[in-house]
């Protein structure tokens, strides 16, 4: 299924008079205080986010999970189910493929039907958190951290497996997410698993193709309950330091202990280079994967002033690849990646209004009391209308999530493929 | 030191017509969408928070103090700084005593002082946790709660003391903080303290005035660091429903364990016609008493999204007395307490502005996405011209912040005070 | 497959004379310092946990799940399980059920395995945090708290249900745990859903026998990860309040914030005559549900310290119900409950050996150092041969552990059930 | 005042009977398992920390401080006061100065003094926390962080005098405490304080001389409330690497986030050689800085199990220099102390009991539950004997506390220095 260019003009005419005022009253007030109107709209529209394809279907918990209708159970659906999403929002236009849940059988096809969306393929994602029917050696203990070589081989092989997969498809990066670690104090000696893990990710390393990147993620805890072996982004950085240049760390939100200050960790993996990839999600309690900015505007809006700093201030560092790594519990996942995708906007585009040149002055005479103010006066301002104006201006929806529903796209889904399909990943 | 009202006024006639730009715009947006804006506006205005006398100087840590300069040394000159705060935003008509910091000599002067602000006394609080000079017994080892009858005769008394000086000066309300508790396991009996201190709440509560109102706070850790007596909304709730009819439990911002949700909390107490005080603060790790609204905006939106939805709805709970219990450790006391004072106000509007029928609709359809929507919705909309509006129609300024600047108030402060001058408290 | 009293008894013969050793030694020491060793030795052998039915499976969490051989499918096997644990530990003489995963087709029959193992029924509870094949309505936007009518009612009705099933074991009580709550701001209106809880477990109250209890468990999140219904001890607390006398807490160690005192609310709850029953497990990060003791044994401690205070001083509490609430994704679960029973023994041991009379007179001199030093004293003492020696006094393992490995006791199991064998639960 | 070395052995010789009985008997059971116990004996005898010289006095919070009487007033009071600890444990046989609080004005006769207690002079730390009177330039905004440089270079030359004064008495190391941070977003740039931080401890490592270390502490909060420069291990491990081989991180066990697997940092840092120091303390909530062990003693005999496993196997890593850092809000500093002290040696014993080839035989058959037996074995152990035995053959105290009150040294310390002596300090 497929969004009717013809019905999506159809709609945006209803909302664009309203959308006018509101840009244009905008547009002028920044325009006033000196903003570059157009090159904010330029960035926004250029910001594009990966979709992993095991987000399309509906999400759970260790107590179960409630299904969803319509859910896409080939990687074509999922591809298609992204082509809605980009038609929409114009701002998904790449897939993040999970092997072994996603291999493509016709990678001509494949490619085919990502490029007829506009869509390309971002960092492909290994896993080695769950046993594979038939798989020879088992991670229950662990995969690149593992005691047992035969089982560190396999884990190895399986992410250069996903790099030749990848290739295939034009990805550039490969991210590595470790889920090892223990449950029990005793159960791993820290110093093994942890030269395990830098032995095998140089492995991998070797095997990168020259102008791929791999990125390595961190996270305290879950579904280890005592010990992760990547705990944290110091450990991440170390060992994307020990692998060379084409490694690095890898943010995502919900990886952190409590309270954390992550625009933090991100100013400084950016001034040391090492920003690669970056995941959105929010969370309250853990590692709780909610739609973006749901929870946490705030703090969204203040990673972003980092991540805004250093695209413009550290050459040092590339360009991060993004994707939303969340759950779908109880939403339509197609509309909760909507609703994700506009906060992803809403906080850069309040991050781009941020003056920089006051914010540094005010930094440097310590008026604490300014440096709120400046970045308060960002924030609090209705970028809706910016937003809104840089989607059309690439074709998209006004208001996506009213048009999904005005376009009744769900009840085609299930129409084409029925209440009880299922999608592949969790 | 007073604000003089013709120069407020002629910066005000500076910013008057961008205000006017804004305001008519978003008044018109909110108008066509079918909001009451004069029916806000109304509220805006009506509402006013309480400044605590102890705020007015500079707060510290246990690692030491930066001093500030101009502090108020005497009950009058606090009151004089929330007649500033007040003038400028119109908020503050209010301000709480700390006992014994604040005793007034002359209770008719110290009226007249605050009536020519036009400043009420809000509710007192009494100081358990430290010992005064002379003090026959100590709270080393508790107060209310304490093992010896003589150290909580002593609390008791003072408690009631605080009644009759706040009586004197119109207060209707008593706050009792209570900091007891242990340092270490083993070191109190958790039954007998708690025995104790609800036989010494009901002792103070029979020396409250018939009009009067009694407020526990609850908080679960700090100063005491292995359990506080009463440490959650739970036990100061148990306690308040021992006590009787004007006894309520109080709500700090910043009194929570980490992930705390506390607009859920707020509803229950209002459900249960038991929320009596509200204290303002933020804070990223602990009780950090920092700038309301600095760190957790949307947090605070929530919150009073219950406030508001309780309000209209609970007739069974009294009006909350309302007091910013921040700390001021780098900032200039009166620049962060007016960033406080816009940040309620912004939370308030916004929850305000929550269309609770299509809310209330959305849920009874289970319309998740909806739901969202509605709020976030509201949140987004930029309502600094509404408050800006509401403070006006008081006789307050459009910018607080950039006009208590442009008066050299603090300048003027020092002037009047001197460089060294230290407020009392902590 | 059950335990050979024969063989148990030879293995015990190897350990015995170490174990008398020690024994005599820790024995004469104790006696020396005036404590009750025969009574402490009672007490341990009284001691008894129900094992919950699903706990004897392999656990997993929402990333997977890593099987486990010999695995019960059937209810007779379970109770077979439970009653292997018993025979070596001689603290597991309950099983608690969880409906509809193990309703019993012969009761009749059901309870005579039962009996056959020396085992009760203890608390039975019921699931309405998962959709069952062919059930009317759905749970995924709440079960006894749902703004639907029809979904309260049929969770209701399920809970009346379990009662009955219970009734016809011998179970005197009903654990309700409410996952209901909610994912997002907005999603529902806080004081709907709490007074739809507290009719619904009225409902229910009314429908319990005369001799029956009901217990209402707490926990602050997860499976919703921005609010839930029942998050805290105050609410639990307030709704049993509602239902009347029969009605209780019910505390599980892992639903807690982070740095949560949970032996302060223990005592709360049983001064309050109000603690009916009591989930043991241990974790760092959440509701992690691994063995308990192994990450905080000194807070297990601490625990029991509160328990046995209220077990001797708190008439107007009943005896709580145990219950072991741990899940086991990469242990052996027998072999991880069988760590987690003498985890339990050993902190109620040391809890045992507190000397109540020396600490009240330490409080009373606010000899906060003594305080420590008696709650030390106990806990550094090496209660393992009191274990031993209860065990064995009741026909017990002197060592469960190696008591099981030299048995065979899993080989067993999957001789008997297959490799394969799947067992009901999460 | 000194411990009269006829009254120790005095008092000694009542518990010397006990103490042999149960010391005969475990060494015994011990022996039978194949420890070397004159190994471990040795090994805990040798076992020396540093008292820190501001700890010997009464701590607060920022709510205040409860007094103590008899706090030594002079830096001879405060080694007098070590003195006193090391006598009696044997197991504090240095003192770490805090320069400004501590600088010695006759360097000679300050040796003496120590010299004659038997300790010596360990790490020396710096102060740019606090403003000193007269000083030219303010930390208020920050130190070795600061956006100006005169604050910067009056912080580096600070830390310089530091070292020169630390070297005239002995000492080998200096330790960084760096509490530079901001409390509001946009209050700093992070990039800039991180570089400046950089660049200004690359200034004292050059003043370093050449058998000198130099420790950089981290901490996440506090006194700053929403960003730390140095907030974690990676930080503090970064800078460690830019400055060079005689930079090193330093563990404070209170300067984490909630839940944070400080033994899993622990034996990264041994791993790479760059764990120098280590300050020991307990906490419940944040950085509570109470008696060691009082709250989580199985985290510390985890903690420790890392630390002898680096010891042994990571000659990469020089021997870290201990020191405890904690308050005394409300005991006495001196029985605190010797609190803290028996407690790390416990938590040492019990690891040196861990049997290491086991448990790394357990590890590679992935053997979980065996890896717990092994370390709960040698924790359940009750190795009060092992300590006393360590202690006395250094001619200290069987049992501390119990001589320190016998010897009624408080009463003579206030005899001597009368009940308002003022320790400097926090």
């Amino acid at each position: 299924m497929r969004v009717d260019e013809n019905q999506l003009e159809g709609i945006n005419k209803e909302h664009l008079s309203l959308h006018d005022d509101t840009y244009n009253f905008l547009g002028n007030m920044l325009s006033k205080q000196g903003k570059d109107v157009d090159g904010i709209l330029k960035k926004l529209a250029d910001f594009q986010v990966a979709i992993p394809s095991w987000a399309l279907g509906a999400g759970g918990t260790r107590f179960g999970r409630f299904g969803f209708q319509g859910e896409p159970s080939t990687l074509e659906q999922k591809i298609d189910d992204v082509g809605i999403l980009h038609k929409l929002t114009q701002t998904a236009g790449a897939i993040s493929l999970h092997i072994p849940w996603d291999v493509p059988s016709d990678y001509k096809a494949i490619k085919e039907v990502a490029a007829s969306h506009d869509i390309i393929f971002d960092a492909v994602n290994s896993n080695t958190f769950q046993d594979q029917k038939n798989a020879k050696e088992s991670y229950k203990f662990g995969s690149l951290s593992n005691i047992n070589k035969a089982s560190r081989d396999q884990a190895i092989a399986h992410n250069i497996d996903v790099i030749n997969i990848g290739d295939k498809l034009g990805s550039k990066s490969l991210t590595i997410w470790l889920a090892d670690g223990s449950n029990f104090p005793g159960q791993s000696n820290f110093q093994h698993v942890l030269q395990n893990t830098e032995d095998s990710v140089k492995e991998i390393y070797k095997a990168l193709p020259e102008d791929w990147k791999m990125f390595i993620e961190y996270k305290p805890y879950e579904p280890n309950f005592y010990s992760t072996v990547i705990q944290d982004w110091g450990t991440s950085f170390m060992l994307a330091n020990a692998c060379g240049d084409k490694a690095y760390s890898l943010v995502d939100l919900g990886h952190h202990l409590p309270n954390t200050n992550i625009e933090q960790i991100v100013s400084t993996l950016m001034m040391k280079g090492k920003l690669g990839g970056f995941h959105f999600n929010d969370s309250k309690y853990g590692d709780d994967d909610v739609t973006v900015g749901s929870i946490k505007p705030y703090s969204l809006f203040l990673i972003f002033n980092s991540l805004v700093y250093g695209m413009e201030n550290n050459p040092q560092n590339p360009y991060p690849a993004w994707m939303i790594d969340a759950s779908h519990n109880i939403k339509d996942p197609l509309e909760d990646l909507i609703q994700s995708l506009e906060a992803i906007q809403e906080a850069y585009a309040k991050a781009l209004l941020i003056d920089q040149d006051q914010l540094a002055a005010a930094q440097k005479d310590n008026d604490v009391v300014k440096c709120q103010e400046i970045l308060q006066n960002a924030y609090r301002t209705d970028v809706r209308p910016l937003i809104e104006k840089a989607r059309i201006s690439r074709g998209g929806a006004i208001n996506p999530i009213e048009t999904y529903r005005a376009l009744k796209v769900r009840q085609g889904l299930i129409k084409e493929r029925g209440i009880n399909s299922v999608a592949s990943g969790l």
